[in-house]
């Protein structure tokens, strides 16, 4: 059984052996730039410990796993272009240290990269995992819209807020967990528990995630502190804020959002009072928490030794508490 | 049989059968625009003829044959963001009628629009036309890539300009009919040479395009006319012009491309005078059709009855000659 920063190790040295044709030209250098900043491997190291939760050898989950870190940068390549960000994991963003044009189109060749990983899978599993992998693709960039357009409308309710997290982030892991388990050789019902679970950890990490980008520490955060705020991105703290502060509060936040003339942190500050005052990290604390505690429970109930759970049941742990 | 129209009306229907989980979002709406906007369908209806000359029911070609359409009008949204282009198939651009953010995301779903199109292949040849669609894809991009650092530099040879259009026109062409013929059930020869067939009609193809830039009709073509040379788009036509000019016609035609505040109309009226005196128009139609030619001399050797061929003949001598 592998651990989590064995597995880690494996998904590096697989990125690092793809080739690239690139016939002297920049296509590929954003790509190996971004794929070169690390990060934590989440998604790949939650495909391959699924895998390993039913067989012992996971080579033919390698692949696949990278396709999905593939995917997911490319997603972010994407994103930081549309949510116009200059810092991603403490470096420079792709479409900030190229421009916006290199960006589209090598965020565009990495989705091919992702899509030929995913299709080193045997013949027999090929058809469900790129089912899922689809699936979960376009979901993601319908959580991308939601997340955008969110950025225009003043309040978002509890449940929009979930839907969109759940779509952007919590289905790549969810969908991470159940090819995995696929390629593992799991039948249907061990590959549905484990993409509920990856659901449940996926909307615990963005919950996580929010509260990172105002409580984080900057120097291990790799992002700006209050980028969200600065955004009127949607986070939990803001759902959660407009939901329990006081009339006056509300209207504070209301004004500190439309103001667009305000100091930047100004903004900051004001908007992290008022969070302050709702305790809102401690709401976001306590989902984290109890999503995490429900994937538990879904864990147990997996048809599966209990000692083959211990690496998804460390990872889980370790998504609350989190500095980066 | 089917002719190139039934095929058409096919390919057209089919894409309308398509249904989105958009959740009442704009996601969708870029992508049911861009492909009701028309064209020739070219690409799914040669991938349909391709599967056709070897059986007669070709309905599990369809869809995948539609997710190449999907995959080409995906990189249209995208290329015409990175080339500032404001018209496409005489209306407005992707970009242009909602903003970059929305045709980057609209885009990016339709690869995956395209994706689970393709998927829909019969398991045994599910891994082959994966393969080739997505080396195909990525060579697009790479094609893509040559296209715009082309834009950066004054003069480009006719091999390098060549090597260009093959990545991101002719093996597009080339693999729609490859892929026909492996879900037609055709053997690897038979498989090779409808690739090479393609990737002459593509080449043709792009040298007609460039052609009908200059010198087309602005109401069949679509798009403004003089529209590549404003860009500076190294096209058959300039790389033509440089090859044959004379030593003053070539040292106009590089003021005119490194001249930043040259009036528009003059700069397309000026260099259309070069190209009308070195006829660089009949260098590309005689291109275009040395290689409808050899494309034709390939498909003599296709071991398939000859009136089989037909419908692809007929589409191959319409490549020259056509108007949009």
């Amino acid at each position: 059984m592998y651990t989590q920063e064995e597995l880690k190790e494996i998904v590096n040295k697989a990125i690092l052996n793809i080739s690239y044709e690139d016939e002297e030209t920049d296509l590929y250098n954003p790509v190996k730039y971004i794929m070169s900043l690390g990060g934590k491997r989440l998604r790949p190291v939650m495909a391959l410990m699924s895998c390993n939760l039913f067989r012992d050898n996971i080579d033919e989950a390698i692949l696949p796993a990278v396709g999905l870190e593939f995917f997911h940068n490319f997603t972010l390549v994407h994103d930081d272009i549309m949510d116009n960000a200059d810092v991603r994991r403490g470096s420079a963003t792709v479409h900030s240290k190229w421009n916006s044009n290199q960006a589209i189109l090598s965020g565009d060749v990495m989705v091919f990269v992702a899509n030929e990983c995913i299709n080193h899978v045997s013949p027999q599993s090929l058809p469900t995992v790129l089912n899922i992998y689809n699936r979960v693709a376009s979901d993601v960039c319908l959580g991308q819209q939601l997340d955008m357009d969110f950025e225009k409308i003043l309040y978002v309710s509890n449940k929009q807020y979930l839907r969109m997290v759940e779509l952007k982030t919590a289905v790549l892991i969810a969908g991470a967990l159940k090819i995995g388990a696929v390629i593992g050789g799991a039948g249907e019902k061990e590959r549905e528990l484990l993409y509920s679970i990856g659901r449940n950890l996926g909307l615990a990490f963005q919950v996580q995630d929010d509260l990172l980008d105002a409580y984080g520490d900057p120097k291990l955060f790799g992002k700006k502190i209050g980028g969200d705020i600065l955004a009127n991105k949607k986070t939990f703290l803001l759902v959660k804020a407009f939901e329990v502060a006081s009339v006056e509060q509300k209207n504070r936040l209301r004004q500190l959002i439309t103001d667009e003339d305000i100091d930047h942190d100004l903004k900051i500050e004001e908007v992290m009072n008022i969070y302050n005052a709702c305790m809102v990290d401690e709401y976001a604390e306590n989902l984290a928490a109890s999503l995490i505690r429900e994937a538990d429970v879904l864990l147990d109930q997996l048809n599966v030794v209990q000692t083959r759970k211990e690496p998804l049941r460390n990872l889980a742990a370790h998504l609350t508490g989190r500095t980066s």
